[in-house]
């Protein structure tokens, strides 16, 4: 029996954990994937207030995982597949077995969007919807096109450009959805061009992508790229991961919490990018996880 | 004219600046004393996700600092004397001058509560009212006091059990107020001891503390101790930094905020341990402090 379960291990599940066991709480967090949630993907890590210059993703879940593990968080990589949250004891059910606890706090984050387009399946992890930070020195030399026009996009987009020999941003709307940061960055960026009023309408190609379709937000018109060995990232937003959270009544897919992150079940809270809120950062999920914790470890 | 200023440079302040500029805003802080705030002043910064461990709060300060310049932050040091939030134009008066912004951002965090006793003014920065982190090293092989039992009075008394001979915290309580980490850290450390149900009375000395009175909550009786060239460190509570505010309503002396970190003056806002909070940690005066630049950029 713990007393809390978190599930996901990104800053805002991290945080959780780290606040529940200075509070002298045995505290259980459930990853199916790697620590670090979406940023733990990112190229750089920006922002957040003392983080280290120039810190990428995936050192930055590095220290955060073992922050936790030394503070005496267990960490297990299992995956999630049912959750009872009534009650004063609750059951999560992963792949590889049950655990029970009396809090439980839902921090499984968000996920990057799919396109829907023909080729996107089929040549997933051959030149499609790859992760800049980690496959972006596999596209040393060649071109690249990034999906998406908000920030999340045209950060990887700049540091695409740093390694690749072209980096073309697709975006559906007339202009960059990006902080000015970003923006003036861009306009400093020789090999980075912007394909606006566009989307990315196809792939094609067989054991790498060799074809883009462009189809034109303004006429309709579809435009064909010869690019054999392109590699193509998508940003175009995310999707709250609440698809095991039935019970719980949502927001646009998100969860509503109180100024304690409670959802509307006693001793179930909802922190980071799952919840309904105004700013989406590393900052707002780290304070999500030590206001839930601290509510939790009192309640 | 600032499109923002922030007043006060803590972990708050600069979030707020690092956010302000990266959406292309101007923004100054102004900030009395160093980089840093209360955090700045820890012997250790503890529990904020992804810190370098056993990282101290100068080189926490000092890398917020560097992050806030890099960005295009300007921070000046001066003394704000007055301000005029009424309107679309706010004005700041500092010690050296007077500074106009379309938004503010109070950020002055709290200050150390003084305990009011006889000598404690006489012999301040002479072995009273230290600083553990600055001041630590000057009492190796010294007895040292901490005045107070919650958790910024006990984290400092374990830092300093590890320069000075003996470490005695004198709480008030029967019992100390910290999370179950730190109060497991003091059951392990063997020179350090508690001295529960008291408090300090009065401090005597001329060029350095001499004696100490501890008052017994229980029957009210004095114990004086001759302790010469001791160190005693005071960590009994904060006040918020709201004196300048009196156009404000506060609540318990703090102000009050929506979610997006508005005060009830349109274009003003308070974030960090300035505003009525659940909450008071680094984690959530980054959060408090990117919400309202986001807001304040928008606006």
């Amino acid at each position: 029996m713990y007393d809390i379960i978190v599930v996901g291990a990104g800053p805002a599940g991290i945080s959780a954990g780290i606040y529940g066991v200075s509070r002298g709480k045995k505290v259980l967090i459930l990853e199916k994937d790697e620590v670090g949630g979406l940023i733990g993907k990112v190229s750089t890590v920006t922002h957040y207030a003392g983080i280290i210059p120039g810190e990428t993703g995936v050192t930055f879940a590095q220290r955060m995982k073992q922050q936790a593990l030394g503070a005496g968080v267990e960490i297990r990589r299992e995956t999630v597949e049912r959750v009872q949250m009534q009650g004063d004891v609750k059951a999560v059910v992963t792949s590889q077995g049950q655990y029970e606890c009396k809090k439980l706090i839902l921090a499984n984050g968000s996920t990057g969007r799919k396109l829907g387009i023909p080729g996107e399946k089929e040549l997933a992890g051959k030149g499609m919807g790859m992760n800049a930070a980690k496959h972006g020195n596999l596209y040393a030399g060649k071109h690249v096109y990034v999906v998406g026009g908000a920030d999340g996009a045209v950060k990887e987009a700049l540091y695409l450009a740093s390694v690749a020999k072209t980096v073309t941003i697709i975006h559906f709307e007339p202009q960059l959805g990006c902080i000015a940061e970003f923006r003036e960055k861009v306009k400093k960026t020789p090999n980075l061009r912007l394909m606006l009023n566009a989307r990315l309408h196809a792939v094609r190609g067989t054991e790498q992508v060799e074809q883009l379709d462009i189809r034109s937000e303004l006429d309709g018109s579809v435009t064909t790229i010869d690019d054999v060995g392109c590699g193509i990232f998508v940003y175009a937003g995310t999707v709250p991961n609440t698809q095991l959270y039935t019970e719980l009544e949502l927001q646009d897919g998100y969860i509503p919490v109180n100024a304690w992150m409670e959802t509307q079940i006693p001793g179930v809270y909802a922190v980071g990018d799952i919840r309904v809120k105004q700013v989406r950062q590393v900052a707002t999920a780290v304070a999500d996880g030590a206001i839930a914790a601290v509510h939790a470890c009192i309640g």
